[in-house]
């Protein structure tokens, strides 16, 4: 029980009130915004997705400073912090304080949200068809990641003269995908189900993994001198164990979940039971080495073989709706628009940047779609786009980069330039590539 | 994206790793021991509240120390810390300490469950009979107060001994009733909407709001001296206004809500819609001095007019099944039940004191079921013990006394063992009662 401004004399119980004035003030600023510019994008027949990520804009450090990470460094909104403040009855300056310490809460939503998005994609692809596309959907991920990379780096080297060291590291940042953006627009698009739509849900999955691996590369010749392959080796292993442990799980664990499930009789338990797995897995993939992300996919998986599959995923949509709402938007505060403007001559030399690491990302990420053998005739174009989003994981490379001072303001806006263009871009060109195609029906429902 | 613990060398990603393993593991900790405990509840054919309640006994300050409010000040599960220190390789006690940094995120979650419950419970509410009843609620409401406080503050002052002070505090922690179990209790038992029902949500409602006044009242007198009747008269007429407000929106702005609904075109919008209602009333109640909570029972009552009432119903039930289930399980955990023990003798004046007040806190209760006229034939035994929980309102009243170091250890102890049995008792009694009275079916689905 939050208490009222009254309560001071006892304990710090203001703080309390601030505490849930903003917890709630802040998820009905996200779902006002995000929901708005949805409403605007469905109209404009482009993927929700893509309103949510400009609400974010709009709401964050480029925009009103509603919503502002704290490591944004940037000062919130003055009207926000005396609202809350003269309604808590305490100073604008103990608002903002709470505000940065209960900020991690909302994340920590945002990550139920995103993991509760994966899951529902695991949910909602076929195995078989995963398994049937293996083949071309690594052929994809090594790719979608090697011709980036390459091109990227030996791009900055020889054309920019960027040193090497910041080279590798940008390279290493545009080898990204998106897996949330990316399972995002599909399943909105109905696509999720379709040859195109496996193959790249399998790819960004792979991606996901190798991404990992990267990071671990780039890091370790980051330390310098002590770099080792052992521990890179012990990864690449996890990896494997994991992929192989899901596709068995998933055509096996199925049977014993339903045997549980009819057991349960206590209210809630399709949701509770789906849950338990979710987490279970989450934990796992964490506890070798690679992301609680993957791990809710793999849940997804594993559970698709289950006969409440349906309901388990009736159950999931709410979660997704409002916690992977919150995740993209997130994604958009985070994003410092002002590194676009072209009048500031501080901002030139990264614009050329930009330009240059955009176009190839989006080149790398596109002839990754037509770097597989297949009999089956597929959309190359699809598979290339779904690929291209940098989206969050794209920006976690840039923050990593920019904390350990490696890279010049000029190379960081280009690269955050970079995520931001393949970002917004990615589900722009995937709606109008799907719609010419007549694969959609008028509006998505 | 957590990273893999290869990444030390750059900021501290150890910690994030850390992070995600505890958010995952809590719930995955929570989830188990919930609802193994509520599949036992639902066999013995008693609520499953109370399995979460005893789970959270179970994983809490009590048992195995897994789940851990900070302000418990205890040391956790060792076995814990080392495995998540083991896998994230870092010492156990940097594990203890995102431990509790990160534990207001759960909290965070929890208050989620919660409001999203009052909610549900708002929604299934049928105005008309909330309304017809009101005049009964409101006796029952004001008598199940003034009841306990009374007897309460004036036993323990002339049978005890108690000063005063203390024991007005301890008369005022009696007087609360928690909507939240007692919501759960009845929602379950599908008792939700008869008039016994709707006569004690309306009442613990009421009760909620009187209990604001008079924490407001105590405090000030803990004050001294510079007790100003302003400020709780502001807040009485805030509580007048709110109750005026929400039952006028909720005969009017559901068509308007419908309206909105019915031009929403991305997907998601029932839930998103329903949320957004749901945080702005929060926001509301608590700008206004009153509890987030209350708005979200409004919130509630507002939308159950609404011709979606029942697809918003679908999509809040798994956030209640979920988050709701977190609330009572921390409820649970931060219940210290070794003050029960009988064979510690500084125990023995607190076991006096509380057998006391656990008498007087049900005979108040259940003595207030009786205390309305009313045409109608209604259980009345039915209506007291559903006022009877005293719950996590009690555990905040207690809260505050001993962080103000008002209540002696033997008085603090008999509070909590009053809160602790009013707490489970209420749920079992109740179900006795119904099912006696053959109002069920044999099993709860």
């Amino acid at each position: 029980m939050p208490l009222p401004p009254l309560l001071l004399a006892i304990g710090n119980h203001q703080e309390e009130v601030v505490e849930t004035l903003l917890q709630v003030g802040r998820f009905l600023i996200i779902f006002l915004a995000a929901r708005t510019l949805a409403e605007l994008m469905v109209r404009l027949e482009l993927p929700t997705i893509l309103g949510e990520l400009v609400a974010g804009v709009i709401i964050g450090v480029s925009g009103f400073h509603l919503i502002l990470p704290p490591e944004a460094h940037a000062q919130l909104n003055h009207g926000l912090l005396a609202l809350v403040g003269s309604l808590a009855d305490v100073t604008p300056e103990v608002v903002q304080d709470i505000y940065q310490e209960t900020f991690p809460n909302l994340k920590a939503v945002s990550q139920l949200g995103l993991y509760a998005l994966l899951f529902l994609t695991g949910l909602e692809s076929e195995l078989d068809e995963l398994v049937a596309v293996g083949v071309q959907a690594t052929t994809v991920a090594v790719t979608g990641v090697v011709l980036p990379f390459a091109l990227g780096t030996a791009g900055l080297v020889f054309l920019f003269d960027v040193p090497l060291f910041p080279a590798i590291f940008a390279g290493a940042a545009m080898t990204a995908t998106s897996i949330g953006i990316t399972a995002s627009v599909f399943g909105e698009l109905k696509f999720l189900k379709t040859r195109e739509g496996q193959t790249v849900i399998g790819a960004a999955v792979l991606d996901d993994i190798l991404g990992i691996v990267i990071l671990a590369v780039v890091v370790a010749l980051a330390g310098g001198g002590s770099f080792s392959l052992g521990p890179i080796l012990k990864l690449v292993m996890a990896a494997l164990v994991f992929v192989a442990a899901a596709l068995f799980l998933s055509r096996t664990a199925a049977p014993a979940f339903d045997w549980v499930l009819d057991q349960l009789r206590a209210p809630g338990e399709v949701v509770v039971a789906g849950f338990v797995v979710l987490t279970l897995c989450c934990f796992a993939a964490q506890a070798i080495g690679l992301e609680a992300a993957l791990g809710a996919f793999a849940a997804g998986l594993i559970l698709s073989a289950s006969r409440h599959t349906e309901a388990i995923q009736e159950t999931v949509k709410p979660l997704v709706a409002l916690f992977a709402t919150v995740f993209f938007v997130l994604i958009g505060t985070a994003m410092d628009l002002s590194v676009l403007n072209p009048f500031d001559p501080d901002n030139r030399q990264g614009l050329v940047l930009a330009a240059f690491l955009l176009v190839v990302a989006i080149a790398g990420k596109v002839a990754a779609g037509w770097s597989y053998w297949s009999k089956e005739k597929t959309n190359r174009l699809v598979v290339g786009l779904g690929m291209m989003p940098r989206g969050e994981v794209g920006l976690i490379f840039l923050g990593l980069g920019s904390q350990a001072g490696i890279l010049t303001p000029a190379l960081e806006a280009a690269i955050l330039l970079m995520v931001i263009g393949t970002t917004f871009l990615a589900p722009i060109l995937l709606r109008l590539v799907l719609s010419r195609q007549g694969a959609l029906v008028d509006q998505p429902s």
